[in-house]
């Protein structure tokens, strides 16, 4: 994790809620409690009981999201920076401990579920001392040094309340009742959504990659040259209705339209539709955070795998856009969108007034597969330490989403901003954007 | 489920609580209520968040339990018995079905711990709507079909209280900050354990299974004769101590002491002790309902799999008994010892002042596993219709275990009941006593 | 391994071949000849290349099991009593060893089909150099000791010709060719087969178990005495067109007629008919020896699981045999029938002409599941040293089955003969006799 | 599979034998000679029973290999373009089919080591079959379209020769025995390796896939640009002295060397070394194609995975070179090295008197494991039909290695070559060389 904050008076971190007026300079203490508040103001619907599910190994309890946002806080900042701090219960270290090796020992992942203490009011507890502490060691001077560390745990903690969305939903879907996750419907759509259009780039030497402004992830760094050839991307995303044409074209049943290793994961289980799809007599429907509802036609398609996104360009004979294109591409849209802060949880349609010069719905609604494997930019280092764990060793063996979702904060976002997921990974928000050369 | 209760006035059912004084007879009302109120009695120290926990596929979590134990009266007796009654939520048919085909589909059995909802308040006031229509279905004239109903349900409901300790048990282990699952903590081990000595029982033909009088399973009808040669059998449990002999002289180590299918079980997961033992530096520690604390010598052992009671035994130049040479024995003994009434979840250390006439510690403490693979008794005939399925389609790869245990209601308890567990099962309270020809 | 033989001039030992005219005795040497020459003649027909097939981790290749046989008298009888023995080579102590820890180390099970060094030539001069040694060994005075191991040794060989015949339809079947195992049709089937009926047995005490002349296997000991109630046996086993009715009558789709665990068996990969059919058009088809042929519908049921026969008895308002009842009736029968000396490899129908007083088709054609678990005789004790692994280990999770095989040696076969696979094996030629109350 | 040859009297096709003196144009029916004969030479060692073996999934058999080869000029170009062709068996149609799902069915690949039948006899019959259709076809005149297919037959066959002998020498040390597959040793390493030195290449914009001379695969195309930073390349390949320092500095135990995914690979079988190495006493020895030896310390690494050579490459504090940096650095150098032709079997150690201007060992010896995940070439386009499912399926998870190994022909091998396979795969002659920003 190499920091490259470069902190500026005029250069507001990225913390900032969406609608906050005319800009004023926030203060880092205030933009700390904000986001810890937001994550508990996202989980303020959901019971004790509700905090605990674990419904796959892939997915988390929110109550361990909750715990582990907070015990990153303590194990790298106040317990190295803040001399009189000492742990409400040191058990708590390895407890909520994710993957940091140099931490120490950890839970299995997938046994986060059998914690039934501390109780979610004990986490609570733990997070409120947490914050306690965290708040007075902001009180004095904040090095440089300490500023990106809190920066750094603050993003941590947004990555996390998109996946305490993400996770609660898989695990109140995997309850036979469905029951919601919110009450709030998911906007309703509206009449038109636009014909797909192609929009050209010229082929040349490009630069990608953070600009060292504001605060990014290690793996957006450094910032390099990549040579691009022609190529063209969709104006906005692909809908639902447009990914039913390749289902009833038997898209999940012709072996030449996949990767042969899309193939056996498709077969395995027998997918035939999105996760969270079901067939009701003649009706697809899905499940939204909202509970069951017919499929909406208009909305982007959303909870596909890799496997599935590469097959249906495949049949529409196109192709995923690779990362460097898609950064291209965005660098002049703005950080606008569907995100976590409008509080649909859901994609939305687009229509023709949404429409501009560029392609729309770059930003929020759901993460694009992009064709890239992750890997290391040219001259990437991770940082020393555990924080080194926090991206690099994941670099093998997935693929980068990009753009953000509906559960992404938007003051999360930006350009170069890289997610990644293994090939097969359908809980997310994730859709289609197509390219072409 | 061949409900084979004779009803007598001079009779009472087994489900009176241990200490009630001179026998009056109690209605079945009172009875009902008796046994449903132990259950919550049980769970009064756990949380909602303890009764979702599910740590392993064979154990599901206290809230199922609590829940399944009531859809147990509603289905079964309820709906087909009470005109007027109507479910307080018609999903909770499927919902809280256990294993039986004929009632329809149910949720996967690992998957249990994802039910978040209904809550835990949910789920008692399922018990309260479910409690209140019965004791209105007793009120009035109850006949004898009904009756045996209600009492299998009860019978039912205290095989799950057994299964509430448990598993509950192994969910707070699995959780490395090892709470306890109650404060009380086991009786002090007395000095002495007497010698362990053995008794001899002649050859000759013997009548085992049910008398008649009272309830009992379908498994343990019809009554039949069976031929024993001479046996002998231990006079009280292997202890502790000496099964730390077995441990130090090699026993997990050495295949010929083991049975082919123990030898690869023993291997893969790398079993060295019972479960819940722990080495911390020159002791073994074991996880006892009361918290982590030194093996207390002169206990039973416990926890142990039919593998391992099988490779003591022939460590020990000795052999497990079989379950008609068991209940032969047993017969005598009254229905007396440690059981779950005593409220200390812990098998207790026996000693010299115990000792009778014949051996000590047949019932509760622990069960006893016996060398009988569990089989139908000849003429055997399980009951038509749903509760058919309650014990028949079970006779398969499981081991027949005999006494009860810690965790058993005394209540429950005969000397024809036969409990059965696959060889590798160790989390039910489960020990060692030796036979010989 | 007790061997219980009892070198009786007007007993000869059982490895004589069946139409052997007025008895003669045979010496050792001689019967060992024949039986050696019985294994290797049951191989002409396979090439070095069918001999190398592992169709499944239960099946072992041809060549290892001539190899294996040849390793048993090396490793028991050449080693420890003929001084000068030397191994032909060091190494195949170890590789041909099957499952006796005692012995030392030996390859996973499921790789022996890896070997295709030794070659089968090789394996074929390891079978001459030890059958020259113990021949030489057989020239001089044999001890009692030494007769009862060479015994033991055939004993064993003629189980492995059993497996050289179940192992390679396996393995000829595994491949999509389908090619046949030897030539000879199965015979064709007549007529008339007799209708089903009941033969009654009354309730008493019976002696089962090896009688003490002859050799047995130490798991057929001691005889002892066994109370049985009142039973009924089939008069023949159960024919592929009564099989066919269960299948029509949605046997495979009926979860009340199963054991648990037999229908998640069945479910997990589909079975909807015993192994070796396959349904083409109208007609079910199935995989002989001989090849692919239309199922004979009179001929016995076979390749059946112990779950399969278990829930057609269930299916049939009837049961399983108990080994005991089984061993009762068939301890007035000659052992005759359609044994492996046939050449048929199948089983063939039965007609009005062999009926006789009691049940027939007891002996040969197909092994018959009991409901009996495999356990230990009372008084039951495994020899000291390696030989005790060969029976009591697996003493655990198997079913007994009774009367041996079209792929058994006659000079093999007994009434006390308790052979024992997993309730789910399906690749021997095991078949249903049904039993009631 | 797009074809890229360009026929050109002066480019000869790239199958010649390596010392053909003069360039004379050789025919392509003596081409296609040459090759088969070469693949039946690799096997003139093995018995009809060594071609049957698989050791594990990914490999296959001997003889599956020489039946797939053929089965594949049958297939695409005997069935399509030789009117009389009759096949010789229509059922190896199926039997020996790989992948192509556009061909029909096939057995399960790990399957592959049941089939006895075709014999090896036949699988040699059937090659002479199609040998003679192919020459009888390469008669007349060969139209461009059908010699580009034959050209293709001829470096699918070139692969199948490399697999031949990495899944024998598999096979055969799957077996304890530890045979040999050739009796040539490996080269004695001489004296010095020189020290390992820095390449230095500049930053800019540079071509790389395949040229548009000669045949290569469709996913070397289309040849494109693509713009690289500086970068350094090492000198030569990494040896076993220097992989025994990483062993030894604990590189198996430290997660912190390790990419995420390749902890767990180590982990849970346990690697501590390459493939094929063991430890005996004090010493490292490895298995080759020549049998067991100490591990030669000079001799490049070997049978290393991808996560092993990105560990060693991080312990090292450098790093894999992309494939585009690899094939500008191999641009230059000649197509020469320690190939298939050699009959080592085995890579050889450099010495001094090797070095040149640039890396040395860049082709032969071992596959090189880049960091570059294995996709698709911008504007990269598969062939219609079955052939497109030669290469493009398989872009997914897998990582490139480049510049062939001692057991690629050489021949086979070019500059754009791309090879692929799974992160964790071993058992390729798969080593390491270095490259550093």
């Amino acid at each position: 994790m190499t920091l490259t904050v470069t902190p500026q008076p005029s250069s507001p971190l990225t913390v900032e809620s969406r609608n906050s007026g005319p800009k004023q300079p926030v203060g880092l203490a205030e933009k700390f409690s904000r986001v810890r508040q937001a994550t508990q103001a996202l989980c303020a619907g959901l019971s004790a009981e509700d905090c605990m599910v674990q419904s796959m190994p892939d997915a988390s309890p929110v109550k361990w999201h909750l715990a582990h946002t907070t015990w990153f806080f303590e194990t790298f900042i106040l317990a190295p920076h803040l001399a009189e701090y000492r742990s409400i219960d040191p058990e708590y270290r390895n407890l909520f401990n994710s993957y940091y090796n140099a931490v120490g020992d950890r839970p299995l992942r997938d046994k986060r579920g059998v914690f039934s203490r501390p109780s979610l009011d004990d986490v609570y507890a733990f997070r409120r001392y947490v914050d306690d502490a965290m708040l007075k060691l902001l009180e004095g001077d904040v090095s440089a040094e300490l500023s990106d560390l809190v920066v750094l745990g603050l993003q941590h903690e947004q990555q996390h309340q998109e996946l305490i969305v993400t996770d609660m939903k898989h695990g109140l879907w995997s309850n036979s009742l469905r029951p919601p996750f919110c009450e709030s419907p998911s906007k309703a759509p509206n009449g038109n959504v636009p014909r797909l259009k192609w929009h050209r780039y010229p082929a040349g030497n490009f630069e990608i990659g953070h600009q060292g402004q504001g605060f990014s992830f290690d793996n957006e760094t450094p910032r390099h040259t990549t040579y691009l050839q022609d190529f063209q991307l969709a104006s906005r995303l692909i809908t639902n209705v447009e990914y039913m044409q390749f289902i009833l074209d038997d898209g999940y049943r012709r072996p030449d339209l996949w990767l042969s290793e899309g193939w056996e994961t498709v077969r395995t289980p027998g997918w035939e539709a999105p996760l969270y799809w079901e067939r009701r007599g003649e009706n697809w429907w899905d499940y939204t955070c909202a509970g069951m509802r017919v499929v909406s036609l208009n909305e982007p398609v959303c909870h596909v795998s890799y496997f599935e996104a590469d097959a249906f360009a495949r049949w529409a004979e196109a192709r995923l856009a690779t990362e460097a294109e898609w950064e291209v591409a965005a660098a002049q849209a703005p950080v606008e969108g569907n995100f976590l802060e409008n509080g649909t949880f859901h994609p939305v349609a687009t229509s023709d007034k949404d429409a501009g010069e560029g392609p729309v719905q770059i930003f929020g609604d759901v993460w694009e597969w992009t064709q890239s494997a992750y890997s290391p930019y040219p001259g990437f280092k991770p940082a020393a330490g555990a924080l080194g764990e926090y991206n690099g060793k994941f670099m093998c063996n997935q693929y980068v989403l990009r753009g953000g979702s509906c559960a992404t904060s938007q003051s999360h976002m930006r350009a170069s901003y890289r997610n990644f997921f293994p090939a097969h990974a359908r809980w997310q928000f994730s859709g289609i954007r197509l390219a072409k050369d």
